[in-house]
């Protein structure tokens, strides 16, 4: 068994990882770790885990030499910034052991390869360039051989892991231009745990609502980031998210004007070749398209094709479980695949529907 | 006191109109019509409206003759198809009684001026092409004039509706280009009040999808000659609807290239001049975005302005009650015009949020 | 017009006073106060009210002095405790100034008649109980002509309005024995506007939860209070809460042992008799049962009668929408009534169904 | 691999066992019947199922012959009456095969000990008597020896499952008088997915309500049926659901005169004493309640305890995921028990929450 710590157990990040490990075969959660409810026992926070032996964990302070020093594997699930500190004082302390630690970090820190993008979207100076020069971006399916070798994932944001995913079999295979629309539709998982008036549920349930319209999302520089690395152009993206008044799941619809003469067949071919080994994509048939329902509690992402030719558009359509694919279960999937297990391991969950 | 009947009682836009006019000061229904209801009073199908006068009313089948002869106003909702043959019975049956009748049909039947564009996108042949030159677009915000005058109005359809008050400015005021994207997302009555898998509670709640994903959807053509009327040029448009698991609501967020060198400031102040007159168009401040919620239970349209500039986009947001504002209020708002009442009686309502 | 202070409007019943007053012909909000909020636009905080005067109006500090003054009418929406002192400022300035003036308290302050009881109950000791023997209880089904005279009112609770209008004509008639259970279920405006994670919409969507079970919920002597005196018997419930999933609405399931030889025809009989002259109360026929939905946004309470005769017991069901009847369209009422206009004035919605 | 057959596919009992089975290590489904969706794919019927080689099942007819021939083990998925039949024909089939077979029929057919009962509650004569003795129910925690051995097994409702667990305890160790009241509360996949009116998203969403108040709910007997044979005594109970706007999740709020002079803490004591060894119920400390989320997906069922001392009632919450727990993942229990799997083989999830 690996020994696991899991810093910041209280968000829904936190307590979706807490849910997975508690029946993880080969990982085990030693160390959970909040400020606020240091002290507590898991399965006082979370009484759904209570009998798993995980929910007789006790939530202490975080504790970086003793955590660094008895764990093979660390979960950050804290905000941007700090989880930049707290890497780095990781990683100085492995050193100082001289002790291979792996490190998978949720927040936002080290998706940036460029330091100077970092600071002009998060306004933070990044301070561990060092560690975000190694830093592998964790998608899986597309980054698997660079992840297994790696010490430090930047587990990927949730809009950007069903925005990638839609767009790079069209991105890759030049089928569009680079005029990209991303309207994308979340779940309310996606705002946190924080105690704010705005997720109330009161101000969420049978409501609908845009949100950081404009290209002021904190997710778009890492959407264009991959995008341009994938496709070898630099992509601009007008990326819009808005609030669904449901707790899992987000789904990205996706506009982008044809480039070429082509198909929705030969485009649908052309995904389906793309995706062919992966295990965790699902390309729809043709007529077919995605629902969040089809892919909650799981680590899937499904993907529809249509064409509108009488505008020429292409349009694709990406749904994953934000907190799972976009977050937790990811973030699962990097670790069973750097510590040497199986990708599934632990994660190849049904969906939960209904 | 004006007579009413409505034809169609038992979907949620005859069960809005019964609603309304529940308390109607000036507008009495007489006849509630419904086939597979008939014989059962208003307040069994609707328990809602007991002890309301209108619970009394006992559902009977639909006879023309009776209802044109003692009606002053018929509001029709019934399926389109269906529409066009019972509008045509009831003028006909006016005609021959020398009766000035006005008719608020709530189908698409006499929204699309076109019949051919109407046959391609119903695959039903028009056969009351005289009465379709004469129907007016029920749009009271721009038609009010021509509405006060009408005999035969075709209400709006509900993502018609908040697509054309949306991008009316916009293409009025030539400040974008034609290459017009709707993401459109409407809550679950749009879907009907008919027994299918597809709209059980369970197949809908948490969850979110697409559908009649790249021109598919019949409120295409509907939106594409609106806008083609106002701005004087030949529109298409994308339009691409979701559906929420709320009741009420329609939110559309509308992209478009700017055609010009313009600030956001300018584009609002556009806005608001173009509207300013207009009681049941809200134009937010800039900075805010409407929400389904801020409108349900009422006539408002609401719009927020926003320009991605790192793309050159406008991106303008609209929200309605698709039930509300987008069928029976209107429809409501359509017959106190052309009664020659005042346009918001009895619809002046506050939404209800929470 | 009548000028009105709002004291408290931030949380949901101080919404939706402002909701209801927005429209209201005949009481005009000259004041709305929040420590927190001071300086902005209602129409800023709720932005559903943009374009009605009451949008306009500026939120101030609370100013006991001006707002005494000036107003004919003050609605108290702040918790207990504070309600208290609030009032009795009041009253000692508008005796000064020798002025009338009404006050509409929506706390519990001025619900329990016996300080000890509340003091018990509330762990405050009660220190204006000159102004708690005056004050009147705001059930105006039951206590209309003492509210028409009263300075004072104190605004039920919303579990207190459903239990005692489903038991009193059963206590008042004597038809069952005193070993009374409530089963209630709230909406979650009931829960309040506060930030707090129990509160999260994350954390009350899809799930459906006991509180407070075992008599330990602060209605509990208020319904006792209002029972005894109706009945003129000493009565003790078991009165236990839980939370719904959806934000307006109050079902109670009341249960009890039949006292007598009685059918339910009968008992349904003595129902309709007691409340034959009380317009917003609605006993449903017999076989039909209350729902949430219907009266939604209604000042009405609906109530269904069954009778288990395997277990002889009466079952009373009865709904009521918590934030309007239970809590701000019954304040307008109080208001209506003080103030000598109709009851109905402003506040005669039919439900919002769907 | 055990070879499965699942008769009726297409209700929510039919669709959850799918997804259970879908990746079931020692259990292989062969065959998916159903009338109306015959000759599709189960991945056409539920898309979430797709990439798992059940989606690839061509659903069929039932074929009673080849089923019983080529299976080891039935479940039943069908509507109370059909499956009587059913299930007569298939230990027909199986006799004169020659053939030891599993039968875990999820409707009411075989619940009932008493034919006449059976009768009088379903309205249809119980033709398969002999069957009946032997059959075996379904409530694993407390019949697992008798489960173990049987070939005919019924699977329990979901009310009864959450309320005979709630109520074992307290009944076998007489700690309660025998007036019971059983106010219970379920989700909506409980009403079947069947398509009618009543279950229609906007019927049923931001709504709650009760039904067949006053014991006319078919559960009743089931649940006095156990616990008159776990109590050794009659029992009636007056047992009244309400349906609540989720998906997932039964929670029962049981009422009852305490017997004798004890305290909350001994009977906590006796609760944890009866259920020490049982996996999947788990009592919950003195002052927690159980909430339908915590048990969601999972086999768990969540006990509360409470006494009100005010009235001398103890009153027990119970919840359990009413198509988990209350049929699906029971089934599989059974079936993973008489097949001599471990009881928690694939099913030993942890629960989904959020």
């Amino acid at each position: 068994m690996y020994q696991a710590a899991l810093i910041g157990v209280t968000g829904y990040t936190g307590m979706e990882l807490a849910r997975i490990l508690a029946t993880h075969p080969a990982i085990s959660l030693k160390y959970a770790t909040s400020r606020q409810e240091s002290g507590k026992y898991i399965e006082e926070l979370y009484p759904f885990l209570r009998s798993y032996p995980i929910g007789q964990i006790q939530i202490t302070d975080f504790d970086a030499f003793t955590i660094t020093k008895e764990c093979d594997i660390i979960f950050l699930a804290v905000p941007h910034g700090t989880a930049m500190n707290t890497v780095g004082e990781i990683f100085h302390i492995a050193h100082t052991l001289n002790k291979n630690i792996k490190v998978i970090d949720l927040s936002a820190d080290f998706r940036i390869k460029n330091p100077q993008t970092f600071e002009t979207w998060y306004q933070i100076k990044h301070n561990q360039t060092d560690l975000l020069k190694n830093a592998v971006y964790g998608l899986f399916d597309i980054y698997e051989e660079q992840i297994k070798k790696a010490s430090l994932i930047a587990n990927p944001g949730c809009y950007p892991t069903a925005s990638i995913l839609g767009l790079y079999p069209a991105l890759s295979n030049h089928l569009i231009q680079k005029d990209i629309i991303i309207d994308a539709k979340s779940g309310t998982t996606g705002a946190g745990r924080k105690a704010q008036v705005s997720s109330l549920f009161c101000e969420v349930y049978d409501n609908f609502r845009p949100y950081s319209i404009g290209g002021k999302h904190r997710h778009t520089p890492e959407i264009e980031q991959e995008l341009s690395n994938l496709s070898q152009e630099e992509i601009f993206v007008s990326f819009n998210p808005h609030l669904l008044p449901i707790e899992r799941g987000i789904l990205n619809t996706i506009y982008a004007p044809l480039a070429k003469n082509i198909t929705v067949e030969e485009i649908h071919t052309i995904y389906n070749e793309t995706y062919k080994n992966k295990k965790f994509i699902r390309v729809l048939p043709l007529g077919q398209l995605p629902e969040t329902r089809n892919v909650r509690g799981s680590l899937f992402c499904d993907i529809g094709i249509a064409v509108d030719t009488r505008t020429n558009k292409l349009i694709i359509t990406s749904a994953i479980d934000n907190l799972a694919r976009g977050a937790s279960m990811q973030a699962i999937a990097n670790a069973n695949l750097c510590l040497g297990l199986n990708l599934d391991t632990n994660i190849n969950y049904a969906p939960v529907c209904p």
